[in-house]
């Protein structure tokens, strides 16, 4: 699941001045978050639900919305009008989605901290009523489990929210994105080196962050505005390799990011044996020693600074992540390119094409 | 979650012969649910899906299907026609979201069977290709709680899938019941015997068991027939105390049962240290050597015969197992004295009728 996307900055470039209110967007996008839970809160169906949808709310706190973002550039491309009229519920939706996959990804990686802060299971763990601290983990696993299950249930009950006309038009793009973000995330769970590992890195990226973060909420958007069938293979031209661009960029700087810009600890991705393109290219280019060291170090949770700098030497060597970061400029530029092909309103173009130039910033 | 519900025969007696055809029913939601996973491996987003396709197919296979035959039930009551009309389709998106309860209940409790074969997490884990098995076991589990979600979002689209008519009525209903079965589910984690865990293990039966199973797809049913607000009455006058009864004799046949009966290891109830009313009415009861025989074996994921055997003792001699099987009579009296206070069509009386006396029927 592509933390690090949620540190794109939405905010347009100095140059080239969007005329995109992405700000009160978001501010909307917040505010129906904020009335959804509070709405649960205020008439629980237990008393152990208030404090939950407490940990739900500072959780989704932390995002940047990129979702909900790429819905309303698909909204505007589609000629809503600027306002976004349905898109502050939808994307909040989406983004009670999103807040689901991230909990479910953070327990599946063991992953101790996100944007910065202790992960869901983590903090549930601390509300543990006992000294056992091995009980403890466990049962903020399971409450995680069960607060991330919650979260894809309310999710579905914000977009019926939204109202019935806006729930029918995005709902056959909602149920192709939920199948697709749950596939990828299959694929993507780390295996062994095998003959199809290569091919498996291809796909997890285009299911999981391709079509789950930036095709499917563009084409929500546009079907949102009842956008005909240019709009909608716009989605596709410019959505699928910017989706692109982006894991590669987020595989980039799961190996060399700094923390204080990921917001997550340097060593996760290497520790986790995350199967990305950029580790399969490596693998593939390696040569025996270097596949052994690879074998041993990638994969390790004990792993320390010290064997993370032998792995990145060994990606280098094979010239991996300069093929990774080639590949970004490559799709990057398509996606641009495919802006060119259609006419789409002026806001929804500058946008898009910030979004494009913002993939291809801070690879380091 | 409760296991052995699903195998409370839904076969009427033989001295009431009911008029209601569960059979039929049974066969229209099996080919329901059919239909609609075939159409999911049959135009797949992923070569990857069609296996876990089949995995869910295999699960779904033992179900008893009680949610949609309360669903029936409720339905009848509400003045639908015996062919059932949309509750085929609804009812299977009950149960395909049921699906989705117990892949991640089997993953919280770390169960290895289920219906008496393996559980998804397991029969996924032998699918991990490499030796290590530390790695397949984790692989089992994280694919496990991705096919669940998949199942939760599957179950969404299944219901559209029956018409926006029933679903617009159904959906209140189904929103009230997912964050119910969630919040009982939470409430059902293994704690500590604090002072309010008497009161959790009944907050998170009646979520979970009387709400989630018995009044909630009662009411779906009667929402769907369009029922007025007596039959809706009725749906919790007879379905909490029903379920209630259905989830303590649960409860006794986790401790007291045997496994040919419930497809369940007789043990993991103990292992997993449930926090039942029965073990908590015992623990509230229990003296000092008492409790501390409990504390140590209650829980203990190597308990074997013996110690299982003394913990019933100690549960026998606290008298918690005449207490509930006390409640279970008054609460299953409670929901058939609630049939005869309304007016309702006679096939949906006889069907209520016999479900409330399989619920006090072996509990041993």
């Amino acid at each position: 699941m592509p933390a690090r996307l949620a540190h794109v900055s939405p905010a347009p470039s100095p140059r080239a001045p969007a005329e995109v209110d992405f700000t009160s967007l978001r501010r909307r996008v917040d505010a129906a978050l904020e009335e959804f839970l509070e709405a649960q809160a205020r008439h629980p169906v237990d008393a152990c639900l208030p404090p939950l949808v407490d940990v739900v709310r500072e959780f989704v706190e932390g995002g940047k919305r990129l979702r909900p973002l790429f819905c309303y550039c698909g909204w505007l491309a589609g000629g809503g009008e600027p306002g976004g009229g349905p898109v502050a519920k939808v994307g909040a939706a989406l983004e009670l989605f999103h807040t689901f996959a991230l909990i479910h990804d953070d327990v599946m990686d063991r992953s101790a901290t996100r944007r910065g802060r202790p992960t869901v299971h983590r903090v549930l763990a601390d509300r543990y009523h006992g000294k056992d601290r091995e009980a403890a983990a466990r049962f903020g696993v399971n409450a995680a489990i069960l607060l991330g299950d919650l979260c894809q249930a309310w999710s579905d009950e914000l977009l019926c929210a939204a109202g019935e006309r806006w729930r029918r038009r995005a709902e056959p793009v909602l149920h192709a994105m939920r199948t697709q973000v749950m596939v990828g995330q299959y694929l993507d769970l780390a295996g062994e080196w095998t003959e199809d590992a290569l091919d498996r890195s291809w796909r997890a990226l285009r299911h999981k962050t391709a079509g789950y973060t930036v095709e499917r909420p563009l084409q929500v958007g546009a079907m949102l505005a009842d956008a005909g069938p240019e709009v909608l293979r716009l989605c596709t031209a410019y959505g699928r390799p910017l989706g692109e661009a982006f894991q590669l960029r987020d595989d980039l700087l799961g190996v060399f990011g700094s923390p204080e810009v990921t917001g997550k600890p340097a060593l996760d991705d290497l520790r986790e044996g995350k199967p990305t393109v950029l580790m399969n290219l490596a693998w593939r280019r390696a040569g025996s020693r270097q596949r052994a060291l690879i074998r041993e170090l990638h994969g390790d949770p004990a792993l320390d600074e010290a064997g993370a700098e032998r792995l990145r030497d060994v990606i280098r060597r094979t010239g991996a992540d300069t093929a990774v970061a080639e590949l970004i400029e490559l799709k990057a530029g398509q996606a641009l390119a495919a802006l060119d092909d259609v006419t789409v309103p002026a806001p929804a173009r500058t946008a898009c094409a910030d979004l494009a130039r913002a993939a291809t910033r801070r690879t380091r």
